[in-house]
Formats: C-alpha cells, structure tokens, sequence
C-alpha cells in the first residue's frame, strides 16, 4: 500500500514528509492541491481528506493523518530517525512542537506572505504582525545557531527526524526575509544536512 | 528519581503535565515561575532550564526537556494513555501537534490576554488579532465538536493522552471569551473526561 501524500509542493510541511520518505526509501504518490485557489477548502476536501482545511495530509489506505509533524513520526517512527531511548524520543518531539509553535508561524508564514500571497495583498490585521513575526523568527535561529554552535545535529551527534523536520523551513528563510549568514552554525548544519545520503531538494518533484 | 515540574499553574500547557502525571501516579515536585515579572526569562533560566525563554519544562535530574506535548508524551509513553498501534500513536500525535497550532494560539492566548495581561495593557498589534484569534478559536472548537459528536473521545472509544492535552484549554476557553454551550459534544466531552479516574482540577496544587 503506496502512502498518498496530499500536497502542496513549495509547502515546507509537505517537503517534510517528501525528505523524510526519501531518508527511508518509502514511495509517496502525490496529489498537488492549489491553496491559493481554495482547493483544500471544498465541501469534498473537508468531509473525506481534513476537516481542518489543510495540506498536508498522509492517506495510509482509506486513513488520513493531517499535521506533517504527526505523519513525519509515523514514516520514521522505528527507523534509525527516531532514537529508542525513552528520553531522547521525547526531545526529538520537542524539537517538533518547538518548530511548529516557535519557528513555522514566523518564518514560514513571512515567506508565504512575501513569495506567495505578495505584501500588497495582505490584511491589516496581517501587516500588523509582521514586527513581530520578524523578531520572533530570528529568535527562533538564533536559538538554533546557538545549539548548533555545540554539536552537529539538534539532538548531539546523530541526524534525525528533528534535522528534517527544522531543515525544511530553515533552508528557505530567506524568502521569508531572514539573512541567513547572520546564524553561521545554522549555515554550516543546513549543509551537513544536505549532504546526508538520501537528501533530495524541495522542488525536486520526481524523487521519490 | 521525582520529576520536576518547572511551571506557573495557571497555565494550560502546564497543568496538561500535571493531569497525566496524577492519571499515571507518578508524583512531581513542583517549581513555581511569575512569568507576568519575566521570571523566565532571567540570564539564569535561560542558560539552565529553557533558552526559549517558557515554561513548561520537565527536569528529569540534570536533563530539561521544555514543550509542555513532549512532557506529556514523555510521562505517557508506555502507558494506556498512549495506544501500540503505529496509526493511532501518529494520529494522537497529530491532536498533539494540532492543539499547538490551531488551538493553543487562539484559546490560550485570548484567555490569558483577557485574564492575566487585561485588554488596556495589550498593544495595537496584539489587539489587531484579538479578531483572527476569535475566528480560529471557534473553528477549533467546532472541529472538535464534530469529532465529538460521533465517539467519546478523541481517538475513539478509549480515552487517551489526546483528550488530556486537549482539555486543558478547551475547559477554560470561557475564560478567553468562547461560550461553550455552542459546543454541545465539546460539553459532555469535558464532562467524560473530568469524571476520569485519576482526574485532578486545574487548581489543585496538592494533588500530585
């Protein structure tokens, strides 16, 4: 049973599930969605693939699980990517929650804003938090750069789920308007990271 | 080996870490932080406990681990709280994941701006979501309901660590102005789950 990723492409959070898949040497199909154009809002794509509205989500014959953490987990959970150690695991998670609490609402959602949607389509009420989402992303690399300054990967001195799962938002920041060469142990792990046998890039559409 | 619980008690994502604690009997000692006065942020805290600045962080001897979900996952591992089946760990973790992103940031935040910071001391940014958060809350809620209407509890028949996390928030989210009596299902739910052998209030400081 082939796993169905719905997706988005230039989604980080869809790049994910992509570069963990590949890490294992599991075959995704893909089904791309528009979410510009609303596609992952339709009566159909809420009552049968997410009611959340949402890309991505991993279909796993007639189940679905939404949120790119979770379907992360259950491709690498009892590989290599994912530590045994009962304590190591729960950091790995950490890491995970860290990212999508600290890390994606700024830096992902200001390259969407900018890449994707355009400054002078944005709300108010967006504009408004820009200030902020600024600051709190260079927070976010600075805490990495400074745990990176230490070892090779976030959780010592093995790659893990947790190097793929940052790796996806952090190596496009700069579209979302963060200079990268300020977090230069960042720079230098987003090149271990991608020297990892079994990389492959984001937009690289036919992988896996 | 006692756990220790660095937190404010107040907070939802902390008392989620005393709620499975007290359904799994393991006791905690507990560490108080005024995080209105900054507490954590002092050089000291963030050097030793969490360079991101927040509570909840689990020690466990001379290992912090912060994210309140992980903490979680960490005490439930193992446990009836957390089910063996491969798809239903990953989809717990995705309630886990999505109570962060599309739960937590809306209910908490608006909760803790109206009762603990109060509206006159909000900035004009943070007043520019109060909207968004209100509109994102309710959809939370409304997916939840639906979910709830159709079984006891998250995952299912069984109830499981995805109901913890989840009640934490969802049973104060009055508090940040939500009136929950439109959220029949959310309402029994909350019910279901307090009636919950092992269960402890939020407010209950001696319980573990």
């Amino acid at each position: 049973m082939t796993p169905i990723l719905h997706e988005y492409t230039a989604s980080g959070n869809c790049y994910k599930i992509r570069l963990t898949a590949a890490h294992l040497g599991v075959a995704l199909e893909r089904r791309e969605y528009d979410i510009l154009n609303g596609e992952t809002r339709t009566p159909d794509f809420l009552a049968t693939v997410n009611a959340n509205g949402r890309i991505p989500v991993l279909q796993l014959g007639d189940r679905f699980l939404p949120e790119s953490n979770a379907a992360c987990w259950y491709l690498a959970e009892g590989s290599a990517l994912v530590p045994e150690d009962r304590f190591a695991r729960a950091d790995l998670l950490h890491w995970l929650f860290w990212e999508q609490y600290n890390h994606e609402p700024n830096i992902a959602t200001l390259r969407f804003w900018r890449r994707y949607v355009g400054e002078e389509r944005l709300s108010d009420a967006q504009r408004g938090q820009i200030d902020a989402k600024r600051t709190a992303g260079a927070a976010a690399l600075a805490l990495m750069d400074a745990r990176l300054a230490a070892r090779p990967f976030l959780l010592g001195e093995a790659f893990s789920l947790a190097d793929i799962v940052l790796y996806a938002y952090t190596h496009v920041a700069e579209e979302g308007g963060f200079d990268l060469r300020t977090y230069q142990a960042v720079g230098a792990w987003l090149a271990r990271v991608a020297a990892q046998p079994g990389h492959v890039p984001m937009d690289d559409v036919a992988a896996v």
